[in-house]
């Protein structure tokens, strides 16, 4: 899980800032797609990989523009897209090493940010990494493989919804860091609710393997945590700074979403509380119940253990036993039986053994 | 439980600001309630929800006023409370998503605050989200559902008691927030009642299902902890900025309130701690109780079992067993059983078993 | 045990600031003593409640005054009190709260520091709180029940030992509150060489009982802590504040017991690791006896459980069993038997269970 | 393990900065390379070390030297290099201590940087001690014995590849530190992935001795831990300094090199959580088999005993007996026994036991 | 072993600041022995008691002096001392309570550094007060009985070797202080080794006495925390203060020791780590064990408890059983008891319980 999380550097000894893609390929398709909008009119073009060199003719500086890469493999549209739009060298590097750490960074004229798109894949969380360099009027957006929580966005975008339209590049920029954020919490929710039905099971104590369930939510909500928490610093840094992409105007959208952040990480810690809670409970209830099957057998065996040593005793065949040959030995064998149990029933029942 | 602090966003790729109710709808009626006073009169509204429209010429800007809405699921309503009143979008998105974490924002000419209204409902805390919006000599205040803990504040402005009728909306607000605080003392008081009632019965061990309870009481302090940590918070924030609603001659009162929640914050970690204690203690006690149980065990069986081997084997069909015809042959034989109870008694005593 | 530090509003609702005594009331008895001293001259009354009105004229401004109540719950008392001495409402109720967290308040001419008073009683640490109002010359002290530790400063101000005489109101207020914290000491001494004592307990196993002990001196351990915790706070807020009480002169003596607390703090925080410890180094020995007891149930029952199965099987009474009649097959028995027990020590000393 | 972070003072009580060898002799070779170049050129030297003295001619002004020792142990080449160079007698300590914590400290005209080179040598981390000392155009670097991990700057120098031959000596000494953080991943990478394979081996419970590989995988960690922290740190101090041997220029490559350990930190606190958790989810599992032991166990023993005890008392050799001559008498103990069998099946089966 | 660092207050109610002896009297012997030198000559006094008088006209005030007392006990000396030298009160109390946390205080001519010197006796840490009393051109220090660890530095003055016969009584407090540290380090170092060790006993399960072994280094490393942190926090403080004894160009040597002690805490952290995870990896271990011996013990039983149910059906006396004349009944029951056996064995292997 931690894989998502760590650099593994292929480009040891290399030059810091070469071209080098990090990360598990989970795509063969280039799928490019420029979105222009002003106030006014709105254009939406995939571009096919052959026709690269239309970009730059495309864009129009008149207008807010979105081009959203889906293929961080393909090194030669980045070599491009490097070069074309000048990328700085680490700020490349930092795009293409999808084992990333969320963060922002400010170049001259641009800034990066970059974090993790989570989605459940049945019981599991696939992490993607996204990121944004927003230059004026420009926003690139890189993608691992195509399929993505846009949609609405785009939705908006053309019907013209609220400030979206009028806001510039960094409102953008915002709209998708908050629907990344937004589904942040779609996926504590599931979790979470199979979380809260864990308790049920728990406390009836219906289900052996639940200690592996508690582990498995365990991890998913460290990786929620690490996907996060420095999603949080990185606002915080945006926040503090005078001078960056975002404009005044566009700040207590961000303030919105840091707020959003610390209840999603107050969220992603009470469940992980609520978690080692549940595995305490169950530990106790297992020594609980083992403890009752031990009363059991202690039960058993300390009544009938001495009992069938005393039948064992007039089993033997020594020829000269006396209590043998008296008429109700018998009998009296089978009172001093009764005897022993029920005195053994009453003492363990005043012993709550029972 | 960490249900009533998780946002769930229903309007995920949605212009964030659009008016969406985000909650369980508790309630069906719709209250509104207009209470304005001065230092001399004071009058108390109900409003019909036909009579929305004359709202604006009841406010009388002379006066303080205090307009309470209990139906934050009725839309139409929160949509001509907030054209008329000129609410920020953010703030009245705030006011709708009942997953909202207690913060306090400020905007142009009002401020939010939010809260959640914690009840004691049989064994369960019920949540309920309290949101103000003060401005200028008016207080909005909006709940999910009709009844609350207010009566005792309106008693105090109709009986003119204290600073109340001269203070302001600021002052108001306040005197809200110290009866919602006030009710978490009464509720971890209640809950913390329970918790030192359990000592007994942990120490005397004369139940089974303290792991289920402790994990229950566990979980009631962890909706406290949630609840209140974030008006510490809260407070904090409204203590250090300079310009806010609150008047410089209040703030002492608030002040008086942080050091409540920073007290309520303390006990509420120390009754979580003392419920671990009471769960290490309770673990220990089950594993002597076990260790109990298996001596009395190991004793009955180490006795008896060589015993009964002893008498399994003159029980041996064998044509040849020369102690079989000795006359005392059957009487060494107890002995030899006596001898050797009585020493592993003497054993298992000096072994601290018996 | 918290609830001690848990303020139980019993004025929910009616003003903040009204005079309502909350806490246990522990006496009956109202004592006023104050005692007048300046360089030359000491004074000491014992004043009736019946001649409360004669305390304005005792009052001789020229000498530094120390008026100790022993009757928070007398709210006539505390009502002149509050009136002549012109109190702020809010300070009155935190001095009649008994619940309060130690905490200083600065008002307009007084200061308001209220502390817990610790004492042993038997194996609980009973808690009082004795709240002091400092103002230039006079000095009011309240505890909630006559008795209390400072005798000793009031021989010192008899015996005009040391700086006491002279160095003004805020120094008496010091040696008072320094005599509460040397007291902490005292006590965490005690406990603390109690719970030393239980090293030698433990490490021997002599007792079953220790994890109730454990458990109860982690309990006082925590008394102690919320009573030290917000002292140390306030004595830092003090030092921090440019503008109160305390006189530059005396602040250096402030310092030291702000170390006290700091070293009290540490001394508590440390037994309750040591406690800790003891805890889990108690569970690894009980785990390790039911180990060997387990070890011998299995060594017995695996010796002979086998051994008695074989002599069962020759004591069946089948016809046809040809060993039965082989004249020496009793002692091959034996000799089986004899062979089988070897083995079985000889395997379990290998495994070291024997 | 924790040998390599602890200073061993065997110059206890010698005046601090004499010149001793602190720690293993790790190598007997004594190898000096030294590498000089500008932009055109390159030139790299071994230098013997009975050609100590040509040293200072061979360094050339004009270009970044790179001085690389591999023989810490060699105290007459030390005193040399300390006395030429002018080196600082407490920097040349710390350059001798290898159980120094990494640290930056800043000298008149120099900075010493020290960091611990780990490689995986089969199971183990092995640690090794790298100072730099940096000055203007001049970087040496002490290790403790020949082979590293250079390599690749070393072919990036020749090659001219990216800013190295142009950005002086403190890019050489940043590119030589980040070989040595990216190599720290490389590590965490390796040691993680082999932490992440056991979480198979541990939800399928086919291990024994887990508990033993979870504590050697958490040492690791720890050495880790150890490692980077402290660098992370002398990173903050470097960049928080205004005025030392890296220039602005450069610093932002440092920047990267912090977001990187504070990445590498962050991924080795996780592992360790991942750890802790492994070793709870085992410790419950090891649980739950135990109580599969003791059901099966007891329900062998709880079924069997009575029936055994009921056999018996038919064994005994009682003359009066009347059951025995009862014809059916036989069979009718049979029904009785499989009566038992299954009413004691049903029961545990309601129990969930079986 | 916290009774080291808990002031035990005797003087309570005492003038603060009056002299008491606080501690156990560790030694009869008084000790006065002072050391003056500069740059050419270096005088070593043995001052007898009788001959107190006398020290001030020894002291040359050209000379760094050097008077160090064995003699804490002696109030008689102190006094003396106190008066001559003109200390503070409250320095004299702190010198004089040997439970003193460790700590620096400024007065107006002079400074007062409090440490632990810690030995090791036996397996048992010793701890001792050393106070030292730092003005211009002197420096006291007071130990509370004779031996200390100062030889080395004792005999640096005599050789002259290093600074420190010319950096003034600052820089010889620093190489006292700097002795003290360094001894930390040897007694982590030899505990540390002895924690090192013990992880081959648990790893290879040798010795049940373990829990109370890792039970008393966490204890000695409790010691040492105590001892060291104050320090930490201690040169903090002076390095931070603008304005006190130690000279600008010693502080560098300051520093050093400050990274001294972080180191010093960040090795007792790790050991304390480490003996947790031996902690729990041993417990574990104990667990598994105790399943393997309930295997053994489950194994046997549910294999042969069955069989000698068998046999005992066969051995009753019932005069009609159908079986026992049957002629190879009895080879047909063990034919039964050998399947049973061979499916019992086969069942347990599957389920890895052999």
């Amino acid at each position: 899980m931690s894989r998502y999380f760590t650099k593994r550097t292929i480009n040891r000894g290399k030059a810091p800032g070469s071209l080098v893609f990090i990360g598990e390929r989970k795509s063969d398709e280039t799928i490019l797609n420029l979105i222009q909008y002003n106030e006014k009119e709105i254009d939406d073009f995939i571009i096919a990989e052959s026709d690269l060199e239309s970009i730059p003719e495309k864009i129009d500086t008149e207008k807010t523009s979105w081009l959203n890469l889906d293929a961080l493999h393909n090194l030669e549209l980045m070599k491009f897209i490097k070069s074309h739009f000048h990328i700085h060298p680490l700020l490349m590097e930092d795009i293409l090493n999808t084992g990333q750490r969320p963060k922002v960074e400010d170049f001259d004229n641009c800034s990066l940010i970059s974090m993790k798109m989570l989605q459940l894949e049945g019981d599991e969380i696939a992490v993607e990494q996204v990121s944004f360099v927003l230059s004026e009027g420009l926003l690139l957006s890189f993608q691992e493989r195509p399929g993505d929580l846009f949609d609405l966005v785009r939705k908006r975008l053309v019907e013209a919804k609220g400030r979206i339209r009028t806001a510039g590049a960094d409102y953008l920029c915002y709209a998708l860091m908050d629907t990344l954020v937004d589904h942040y919490f779609d996926i504590i929710g599931q979790v979470g609710d199979k979380v809260e039905d864990l308790e049920d099971v728990i406390l009836n104590h219906q289900d052996q393997n639940i200690s592996t369930t508690i582990y498995k939510y365990k991890r998913e909500f460290r990786v929620l945590h690490k996907a996060i928490l420095p999603v949080r610093d990185m606002l915080l840094k945006i926040l503090k700074s005078e001078d960056n992409q975002f404009k005044q105007e566009n700040r207590q959208y961000l303030r919105d979403l840091l707020d959003l952040c610390q209840q999603a990480l107050e969220s992603v810690e009470s469940y992980r509380e609520q978690l080692s809670d549940y595995h305490n409970t169950y530990n106790t209830i297992v020594n609980n119940r083992m403890n009752d099957v031990m009363k059991v057998l202690t039960v058993f065996a300390s009544i009938f253990i001495p009992l069938t040593f005393i039948a064992g005793v007039y089993g033997t065949n020594f020829e000269n036993i006396p209590e043998l040959t008296y008429k109700y030995a018998y009998f009296i064998m089978w009172a001093f039986f009764v005897v022993i149990i029920v005195g053994m029933v009453i003492y363990f029942k005043r012993n709550k053994w029972l």
